[in-house]
């Protein structure tokens, strides 16, 4: 087994993306300005960023044997990713969304097919690969394979980092949160489990359940890091934004990136909310996903030189 | 060149379809009941529709020479129907829409990426093809240059079919109409061409254009006949509509099946209207046409015994 600094474990998918000058009524027709396919999922864009930084990932995850899930592969293969533990369901459909970006706004909708295949199965030989990383990065899927997944990390020194989406419940992935070292959640999750419904109060409250560092994601109003010894905010970098669709997963595989790299957390902040906003200039999760001299420039051009 | 017995001038795509539980808001995620991804456009579906039905047909448009031009090629091929004056622009991307389909009401909304290839270019060895069908089947596309096919295909005495789509205009199809044998016309065209807005009226107005028959499509209202001798509706046969994507494209195909073989004009309708109802039953443009046996069987179902 060739050693891999970051293992994935959760989902992936087919996205199909339309850029609409509005949402269409029912019985309404519209022209698209421009229509794409590209690979998504929440931890495979994650480990994309974190290829394309030139880190090496290997993806656990579950899908078809369909011609959806040859595309899926064929993606993440052409990305330099490891997927020799992929779990490929006989006869299943794999997940695929159809995401329509009204052009005006930037605003999405999302419509997602999960396919057929089930949960990720967590066999004995896998638990070895998915502690073979020096961080284990999961989004929820699957959740008690990812439980199991997490103790085992947690067990043998692997650090874990949890992507906490908008659309995740804290019921859900409160056994998690508590084995996560980086977790990296949603503004919306965040006021979720707050009691006032602020942010930071949510964030304070995750915390408190175990993690080391916990970062909220607050798209254009930019990040928020937590932890027990500081607290502060950055400024989203200004780009001409095209499409959101998966800019949260490229600050996770950016944010690890900067863990990789012993980077102070301001640093490592502002790398990642650098990298997801080059993701914003283009359409589709996957297409604008930059390569590590290309956030290293846009970054000297916003006033960052870093050295190293 | 081997004999075909329609050839067909138009529009291809290829669709994504997605059976929704309700139109997503901006900011909103929906799960889909289903996805499929399937070969679409007036033209080709009618195309379809004959070879399903056993007719030799020729296909004539224009896409790109992208990924997804050849999958809209293999689609066509896989079918029979030939494709060997069919057009791919060297850096054009081909024609795609995104389709979802409201599953209480089976009501859609099509958001279509016309793609980057241009007209369809009419050369003079072209016309020879196009004129080799028995019919000609035409949808507007590529205007001028289907102009030049319909009068050449008149003076050669070939019949000419137009498939007057919903969003279509009169000012634009105006000269096809005139040389049109067979004008088929989605319910909406037919009104919005009336004096008083009724389809009836609109009807008579496009016969004296010149077409000799003029059917309206009326989805589950069925369809009404127009000739100089006779006026008559067919109701729709009853099923269990998942889809209606494509239905008029089918009635189209099977029209001409009916004509080709010179069944009388109401059996004609009928055979039309069983064949897009039997579409109907599954998600998708395409998956559900049926075979002729298929077909005959539904009819003598519902009580329609021909003898051959």
């Amino acid at each position: 087994m060739s050693a891999r600094d970051v293992i994935g474990f959760g989902f992936a998918a087919l996205d199909t993306i339309g850029l609409t000058p509005h949402l269409p009524e029912l019985d309404e027709g519209v022209l698209l300005e421009d229509l794409t396919r590209q690979g998504g999922g929440p931890v495979a864009q994650a480990l994309v960023t974190l290829a394309r930084l030139g880190v090496s990932v290997g993806y656990v995850g579950r899908i078809g044997d369909d011609e959806v899930g040859t595309e899926i592969r064929t993606g993440l293969t052409a990305e330099g990713i490891d997927i020799s533990f992929l779990q490929i369901e006989p006869g299943a459909r794999s997940p695929q969304s159809m995401i329509l970006v009204d052009q005006p706004t930037g605003k999405r909708s999302i419509c997602a097919f999960r396919g057929t295949a089930g949960d990720i199965d967590v066999a004995a030989g896998m638990l070895d690969y998915l502690c073979s990383g020096r961080f284990l990065h999961l989004d929820g899927h699957s959740p008690a394979a990812a439980l199991a997944a997490a103790e085992a990390a947690s067990r043998r020194g692997v650090r874990i980092c949890l992507d906490a989406g908008a659309g995740a419940s804290l019921d859900h992935l409160l056994a998690l949160v508590q084995a996560t070292t980086v977790l990296i959640a949603a503004e919306h999750f965040a006021m979720n489990v707050a009691s006032d419904g602020a942010y930071e109060t949510g964030a304070a409250r995750l915390l408190r359940m175990g993690p080391e560092i916990v970062v909220v994601t607050r798209g254009e109003q930019g990040s928020y890091t937590l932890t027990g010894d500081t607290a502060f905010a950055t400024a989203a970098f200004p780009v001409s934004v095209v499409d959101t669709t998966g800019a949260g997963d490229v600050f996770h595989g950016a944010y690890l990136f900067g863990q990789l790299q012993g980077w102070d957390l301001v640093r490592t902040a502002e790398f990642a909310g650098a990298t997801a906003a080059l993701k914003c200039t283009r359409l589709g999760g996957r297409a604008a996903i930059p390569r590590l001299p290309e956030v290293l420039n846009f970054l000297a051009e916003h006033g960052r030189q870093w050295s190293g």
